[in-house]
């Protein structure tokens, strides 16, 4: 483990997060508001800071397999520190706990927010919100391994670490133009739902904003009513569709786009589950809405119940209504949501629908070798066995996740949260989501939780995006020996 | 898949149970009480239907590996739907549904009740929910192993199914003198606790209830209060070590007795675990008791945390306070108690401190292999590398366990339950601990639960008492396939 490369790499990282502050910058420089010079100050502190990481780091070694995950993890620690500057420095947040809070959950498109005026923050940082999200939606260290050369031979390994999910398979060796193409086709996809938001009657600003927050299944939004603020359901279903689009495992757009055409989409095991427990907790969602809340219509019930299943899924945390005020039953429905998540290879968060499917498989065989001792069966997805050694990762994965979830919640409920308000903040920021229930429903913010508590969520937005393993290799003492 | 040797066998099983009947009319004849004919009228049914069953299914054959899962399975709900007719015929419950709530709690060593009014019940009733306890605790069907021939191949299947947990190492191959050696030693347990009681100051028929409910891990108290009843610490510290008795792994005293000695009690590495887990949450739940809760003294908070903890993880289930009007935090870590349950091998219900164990090394191993991906490591536990086919058990039970937790706490709130008390009720009947929180909190019972959710909650006691598979395999079509 040599530190240099990795601060060298981090160095190079603070100067674009700093670079990139002059975007927000300028747009609240056109619409004449009072953050630019909080901006000017921010980005200059940033890249002042990332020249001197770097000087002081200097090396011309190529990080290698520790390294990377140390690039990975310590990056994102430093972005966050980073990008909570101009929260900080406008004042949009009181303390430098809470933003970083709010930096770290754009970053890790957890969408949690402390912001509790969120409809009187000027523009750019609003902007600066969606865009913390848009950079780590598709992980700012893939843009970092695509557009920057020199990241060597750690480029695969930070590939590895920064796509999330357990890739079904090796997609193209060359890793950088994979990483192109992927940026690409997520471009593409963020383009397309600004145009369509901005034909339904959205103005250009919130569309971006929502785009970027969309396809980085992040959540922040412009106004503290998520987009319960506009009345219009035509945009409630544009962003259904494109929070389901981004939830998908980005893979199979890839291999669409170079050949393998639509088949792949309904060949995937995967997306059939992700598909179907996306259907059955709408239709029982519903149904208990329907049932049990006095809301105007079927209709009604239905739309908001397909927005918030696939909000909740896709771990976007978008709300067109408080569903802390929903029946216990819908509620349930959601927390489970809040856990599963997303496709791997998505910008989606939690345990991944794939992963979740191979425990299913792993289950039933075990049921089976139960009465068969001698039955040697290895679950099969998409028709080819799971090797032991990803069985076993995704098994460790499950364990591990379910202990973050226990611990962190215990440990705010040490803060006086009830049970409810304790589990879902940990389930919605260790699965990316963002809003709870309770104290930390879709109708209020995280601003409330003690300081202390803000770091140990902040840990979990991290520990979650990050899929444990890359931040939990840092706490074995090997990890750290030399070479 | 032979049924007649099954239900031969549960036929007997029927009788004896008939026949136990007999034991609390005895008692509630002298003492004068009224419910001695309704004794006397479900021990003349269930003898009869005893004989009924086992006559059609007269057969010679001895029940093979999948016929000993039927007869454990089957056995046991067979067994609930007998040993609730004194309750129905008594009306201690009012409709069948409680009183196979009741006795299902009381064979699964549960000790979840649905009857409100346990002060004013006669003795016989009261002895039988104890009696009820204490023969599911070592399980009713290693009694049968010992005392009546011709059980068979299956023997050793059966015990397998019975005995919970993963066994660390084979005992004995001799399994009926296994099983009477464990039977010696549970009935000095319970004989050992009766005469402390005793002496303690509680009457010889409140001891003997007590003590069956101890050694089983089940929970039925003969009063509404549970143990806060009594107002004598001596009592309380009695059962707190009685409690963690039960709640280590039988196969150590075996040992112990074998002349192994004590050295076996330090060198288990589950033991060890158990101790400091149980060590970890009464000193947190003391401090946040004496800092939150205004207790008389230091020792008060200390002595209700220490029963609660060791009543908790063993999943007895006995309260001395009300724990639901406990801060969250401390709350919290009762349901996470709840979840872990006590050692493999004990009357004590749950997931087991020896799988925990297991996955915390698993973890630990994967995240290493993480860094080191050619590293080829299993767990060990007391020394020995745990076997992969072993692992793939523990890791896809750890899955089911929390999917049943996750299935059976969605549909509770489908009755209307709040949150908390519906994860609660999951976790306190498929861990078999007893009393949840809220709704259904130590100070309550059960009986407000609607009828379907009554049976969902039963069918949670069995799962968890026969470790899932046992009950998971009779759902895999294979299973009825003949030969």
């Amino acid at each position: 483990m040599d530190i240099r490369p990795v601060f060298n790499t981090i160095g190079v990282l603070v100067i674009i997060l700093g670079l990139l502050m002059l975007v927000p910058m300028s747009v609240s420089f056109c619409f004449h508001q009072n953050d630019v010079w909080s901006f000017f100050v921010a980005a200059a502190i940033s890249v002042g800071l990332g020249i001197l990481i770097k000087t002081a780091s200097n090396t011309t070694k190529t990080p290698g397999v520790k390294e990377s995950f140390a690039i990975v993890t310590l990056g994102w620690i430093i972005a966050a520190a980073v990008g909570a500057l101009p929260f900080v420095i406008y004042k949009a947040c009181p303390t430098y706990h809470d933003a970083f809070f709010e930096a770290m959950s754009g970053l890790t498109t957890t969408g949690a927010t402390v912001i509790e005026n969120v409809d009187a923050q000027p523009n750019g940082i609003l902007l600066w919100r969606s865009l913390l999200h848009w950079l780590g939606g598709m992980g700012i260290i893939v843009l970092f391994i695509a557009v920057l050369p020199g990241a060597g031979s750690g480029g695969s390994r930070l590939f590895k670490a920064e796509v999330p999910g357990p890739l079904p398979e090796r997609i193209v060796p060359r890793i950088k133009e994979s990483a192109k193409t992927l940026w690409l086709i997520y471009v593409g996809f963020t383009v397309a739902e600004i145009i369509l938001l901005c034909m339904a009657g959205m103005n250009l600003f919130d569309s971006v904003n929502h785009a970027f927050a969309t396809m980085a299944t992040g959540g922040f939004s412009t106004k503290a009513a998520s987009i319960g603020a506009w009345a219009n359901p035509g945009l409630y279903w544009i962003i259904t569709v494109f929070m389901f689009l981004a939830g998908i495992n980005f893979t199979l757009y890839f291999q669409a786009s170079s050949g393998r055409k639509l088949k792949v989409f309904f060949q995937d095991s995967e997306l059939k589950l992700y598909f179907s427990i996306i259907l059955v907790a709408i239709t029982l969602i519903t149904a208990n809405l329907y049932l049990s809340v006095s809301f105007q219509s079927f209709r009604e019930a239905l739309r908001h119940s397909c927005f918030q299943v696939v909000s909740v899924i896709t771990t976007t945390g978008f709300s067109t209504v408080d569903f802390n005020m929903w029946p216990p039953f819908s509620k349930a429905i959601l927390i489970i949501l809040m856990l599963i998540g997303g496709c791997a290879g998505s910008t989606a968060g939690a345990i991944k629908v794939s992963r979740i499917l191979a425990l299913l498989k792993h289950g039933y065989k075990e049921s089976f070798r139960f009465i068969y001792p001698r039955a040697v069966t290895l679950p099969k997805i998409n028709g080819s066995p799971v090797s032991r050694d990803t069985l076993n990762t995704i098994t460790a994965f499950f364990f591990l996740y379910l202990i973050v979830f226990a611990g962190g919640s215990l440990i705010m409920t040490g803060f006086g949260l009830d049970l409810v308000s304790a589990c879902s903040a940990v389930a919605a920021t260790l699965g990316n989501v963002g809003p709870g229930l309770m104290a930390v429903g879709p109708a209020v913010t995280y601003h409330p939780i003690p300081a202390f508590g803000k770091w140990v969520l902040s840990a979990c937005m991290l520990l979650g995006r990050l899929e444990l393993f890359t931040v939990l290799v840092l706490f074995i003492p090997d990890f750290w020996r030399k070479g």
